[in-house]
């Protein structure tokens, strides 16, 4: 049989219609996160945002932070989703305060959405914060919100083939985190492969191979966020 | 331990920094859809587009019927992706004709990208398209791309709440194919449960239960596509 890969079309800039106006987008956002940086470093706020695709398991990994963080931490959660609360009420099963934040049809949050819950953080005196994204691997990647650390959460289950399909996120993460390590045994994707294109397309991640259901692996990302005692 | 989600902040249309553009540019996108749809219908062409998150299986399903389908059909696979020819590649090994659409930044396809394979269309003398978006459950329904059918694919690793958080994409699919179900039983996830939510958002969808990897279920896909001899 013939392999042949006939065409390849690239989009360029004039090929696509929302190129320029991107360009101001994504400029106004970095302002506002530059902003939300500053504002949480005076008030002494650790921010962690959570990336991922849908059912990566970016909830069940803050559920787990939660359990183990909440004697030391006053947490807030905030959790973005187009339309439900679903993320929300399991991470507040954990007792700690969620704050929801429904996009509608936007696919990822922003700065100037995230800048909404200085009331709430001042509010509740939370000094740890944490943003799940709408479960989206491609576009929150660009509107950066004024985060201290960046988790990138991977799923086992989605392939070999995330890292280098997706380095523009890879290289907005401080840690990328692979979930469902406990499905290794059953899926034919290879972790250490997997890891090598991480490292390759982002030489300065930190890697955790986790899971959210049999908590193997959390405790070094708790390290690699810098929340260890 | 107390319950409580306190505050739920809703994107409104002045919070949020591009809808006003967005109008336009779905306008302008539903305008080139249908001409695509016109001249797929006028030159007798099957059109078949394939949603999905990332590692959803959309490259896999398309591999799948393409075994299946390419005795009876002259067929061209068109692959959108960010930067990659990944999936280009392991679609090729079929032995049809792949085009690759390498969307950059861009996380849908759009009907202006499908309109430049009418040229390859014509070349190889394609009686049937199939379409994989790229990766990505949210952004590619609010594009039309002009296709005959939309298969949007789920993975049952995703968990539960697919069909209820992504209300939008479900309600724009003819069929929805709920993928990797030989994982079934490794899984916290109700199957009948995903499917019920998947009907109760959208009670025209054609559901079928498959797996990518043994096959199960692709027969019944066939026919929900109206592609049976």
């Amino acid at each position: 049989m013939t392999q042949y890969l006939s065409s390849v079309i690239k989009a360029g800039k004039n090929e696509s219609y929302d190129v320029e106006l991107a360009e101001d987008l994504l400029k106004a956002n970095e302002e506002r996160a530059a902003a939300n940086r500053n504002w949480f470093k005076a008030h002494g706020i650790r921010v962690i945002e959570v990336i991922g695709s849908v059912g990566t398991g970016k909830t069940s990994l803050i559920e787990n932070l939660v359990k183990r963080l909440r004697n030391r931490f006053k947490i807030l959660a905030i959790a973005g989703d187009l339309g439900t609360t679903i993320d929300s009420s399991l991470i507040a099963r954990q007792g700690v305060e969620v704050m929801q934040i429904n996009t509608g049809r936007e696919c990822h949050l922003d700065a100037n959405l995230v800048s909404k819950a200085y009331a709430k953080i001042e509010q509740v005196k939370a000094d740890l914060v944490f943003i799940e994204n709408v479960g989206n691997l491609i576009c929150p990647s660009e509107f950066p919100l004024g985060a201290g650390k960046r988790v990138v959460v991977l799923s086992l289950t989605e392939g070999q083939y995330m890292a280098l399909k997706h380095p523009l996120t890879i290289m907005a993460a401080d840690v990328v985190a692979v979930n469902k390590m406990d499905l290794a045994g059953v899926l034919d994707v290879n972790p250490e492969a997997l890891v090598r294109d991480i490292v390759r397309v982002n030489p300065k991640a930190n890697t955790a191979m986790i899971s959210c259901k049999t908590g193997e692996g959390i405790s070094k990302l708790i390290k690699l966020l810098e929340l260890q005692e």
